[in-house]
């Protein structure tokens, strides 16, 4: 069945909102084997509002709104909405005695303007809303399906799992299965010609993507049933995971921290941070995932020399000699948190992450990353290329920090044989 | 001038990504006096990118594309606009001699594909892509104008930013200016409740809006130029801040952690962190801001106990008594990690940010702020009240620190004086 989704609010077209709703309800459509061809967002315009349902209709036979369902007298996609199947609005007793109580719980007294919530297209599913006032509707004619939504999402999202998926689910005979390989360590162009072969496929469908120097391919089938189209991807999983290899950190996780912390909870080994240029960033990311204190105890973030030499160790010549941005003084800062906090491992990163200014001397963009299992020190040397603008300085930062945790997700895979030296890691020679 | 957003990318359609881009590109467009008319969101597909450009022309005189620039066959948006408007397009030497600098300075070869994006439709005015490969296009044609721009908004914004802005003011006869008045420490309701007669206005007008926990007044008036804009708001604002006075930490400002920043520099002040269950989150957020060296040098990040007694000095039987989530050991974090680096103030938190898990009795929520000038320690308790679900972690992060960078913003804004007592501040008494 093809759909399409319609977000009816101002507010979006101003910008004043993200829209969120639209990732949600695809995401959702996907999963139950609907097409999804186009989203569209129009104002609180009855005229507009006509026009992109007509529009809608003359593509898809499934359109859900959200939006434009509040008290106020601007709200009128359940108006126009009835309007366009033709059905008049009624005054609901027992919805009416829902949204009193709603108030009543809160010990606020209900403005007036919330009885239009009450009105009920005639002949309309009506969907009840636990979280808010305003109630959902379906509406069927011709064989064409309107779902109308309430836009917050906190209302939106449980009315969707309560009632909606249930009612879509007759419609569906096919399902839409993904999965996501996750890369680090290469670019989505050097990825996709590994692959290239993969992705002109049709079922399944194999597609990269890039974000924030991490690339990830999608694989997705359409089957029968969720066996048949596992079935379907299997073979081209594997050859992927043939052709990348090394570079693969995780099958449909969410981030290399959570890759990273789940291995080293595996093998019950502990690391510590000691960062500059990246001011918490690492330690942030790891602790971003629910029990990271099995693994993860301690960080120093040492944005000074002083703080480098005072609390890590770094060696006051060394920071003089070499400056703060080196290999050696990154070596340094991660033996010596390493030392701090009896972790398994230590990592470091030091670097230029800008913004570059009038007269600064600094190459934006050079950052150092050093490993160390006490014994060892793996360096990496990063020239990220953003030198520039405003934003280069957050760029810089996540790709800094996504590096340090994808060495020692490296280091700990490894573990406990040493990890063999890649083509840009060097063995630290102790002995500056 | 009315204009309209096509977002191209069968990823958008399969709910892969957050659409940041519209609501950016809308806000700049609103500013510039322009009217967003539509959204629109179509696949990787020729065909239906036809449609929408067809039906946004027969609407607006402006549509700005995002997404499809990349270097794989599947992306084709640079195509199918150059032939709607009929044309050709050329290898441009320069630009293929930029993108293989771009992928020289990283120190990658240039994938062949690569090649794809040195084309140029003719009569286009090229925008340089500092920030990656594709560069965008601006194209006119019969009063027709489409601006087409990378999807990744790392890439998109400095080009929105540093050509597109300067090119649309040609075509606004009017201007929209908005400023954002941020208050933290007061909810929506209660910041709308004191400004209630000014929600009403239409020219300017005024809008409450709440995002993880801090709450917010956009002022936004429409005028011939700049100056009667202004000139419109001024009592508005001064009104606004007259009645939100202490709760309000900028105008336009991007956030708490920038107003922080910018007030600790002026007053030549600096701050280290001790964290436990933000782990680095207040590090990262200062960081986040050019030029924190001047007031950030050091940063703990003591996730265990272990740690805060024996980097941070905080001592064991207090540990032992009071457990790491107390006033107490918060306390001592902040003194701890002030004498560590000997700055001017010291922070800490300690809490539990969660998630729930079942048997697990800790109260999730809970979380002690401490900071410090070295004599006197401030304190606050949070009680959040975000106790269940997996998004609570992420919330109760976010918002102890937004509440550890405010406290050290208070106490900054007094300076030299002592801060007088919060209401929820008590003083710490060193003598446990």
């Amino acid at each position: 069945m093809n759909c399409e989704l319609i977000s009816v609010g101002t507010e979006i077209l101003l910008g004043d909102i993200l829209n969120t709703n639209v990732q949600y309800l695809s995401k959702e459509l996907a999963a139950l084997g609907m097409n999804v061809m186009h989203h569209s967002t129009v104002g609180d315009n009855e005229k507009r509002l006509v026009q992109a349902l007509h529009s809608a209709f003359s593509r898809c036979e499934l359109v859900i709104l959200t939006g434009g369902l509040g008290p106020t007298p601007d709200d009128l996609t359940k108006e126009v909405c009835a309007g366009y199947f033709g059905c008049s609005l009624y005054e609901d007793e027992s919805i009416l005695r829902g949204i009193e109580a709603y108030f009543t719980n809160k010990n606020v007294r209900m403005p007036d303007c919330n009885k239009k919530q009450a009105l009920i297209p005639e002949g309309s599913i009506v969907l009840e809303n636990r979280n808010g006032t305003a109630p959902g509707f379906i509406m069927e004619k011709d064989g064409k399906i309107m779902v109308i939504l309430p836009g917050p999402p906190g209302e939106m999202k449980p009315m969707f799992e309560k009632s909606v998926r249930a009612y879509l689910k007759r419609y569906t005979d096919k399902v839409i299965i993904s999965h996501s390989v996750r890369t680090f360590g290469i670019g989505e162009s050097a990825m996709s010609e590994r692959v290239e072969h993969l992705l002109d496929g049709s079922n399944p469908t194999v597609a990269p993507y890039a974000k924030s120097g991490e690339a990830l391919l999608r694989v997705t089938a359409k089957a029968e049933n969720e066996k048949e189209a596992e079935k379907l991807m299997s073979p081209i999983i594997s050859e992927i995971k043939e052709k990348l290899g090394e570079y693969i950190y995780g099958i449909d996780t969410d981030s290399i921290e959570q890759a990273t912390v789940k291995l080293l909870k595996e093998k019950k080994l502990t690391v510590a941070f000691a960062e500059s240029c990246t001011g918490g960033l690492c330690a942030k990311r790891i602790t971003d995932v629910a029990g990271a204190s099995e693994v993860f105890h301690c960080g120093v973030v040492s944005y000074s020399n002083e703080i480098k030499n005072k609390v890590l160790g770094v060696k006051k010549e060394h920071l003089d000699k070499y400056g703060a941005v080196s290999p050696v003084v990154a070596a340094e800062m991660a033996l010596g948190v390493r030392s701090i906090s009896q972790a398994d491992f230590g990592a470091a990163v030091t670097g230029f992450a800008g913004p570059y200014y009038e007269g600064c001397e600094d190459p934006i963009g050079l950052i150092y990353i050093a490993v160390t299992d006490g014994e060892l020190v793996w360096l990496k040397k990063l020239t990220t290329g953003h030198s520039k603008g405003t934003a280069c300085r957050d760029y810089n930062r996540t790709v800094s920090a996504s590096n340090v945790i994808n060495e020692i997700r490296l280091l700990a895979a490894a573990h406990p044989e040493k990890r063999s030296e890649g083509a840009d890691i060097i063995e630290y020679i102790n002995s500056f």
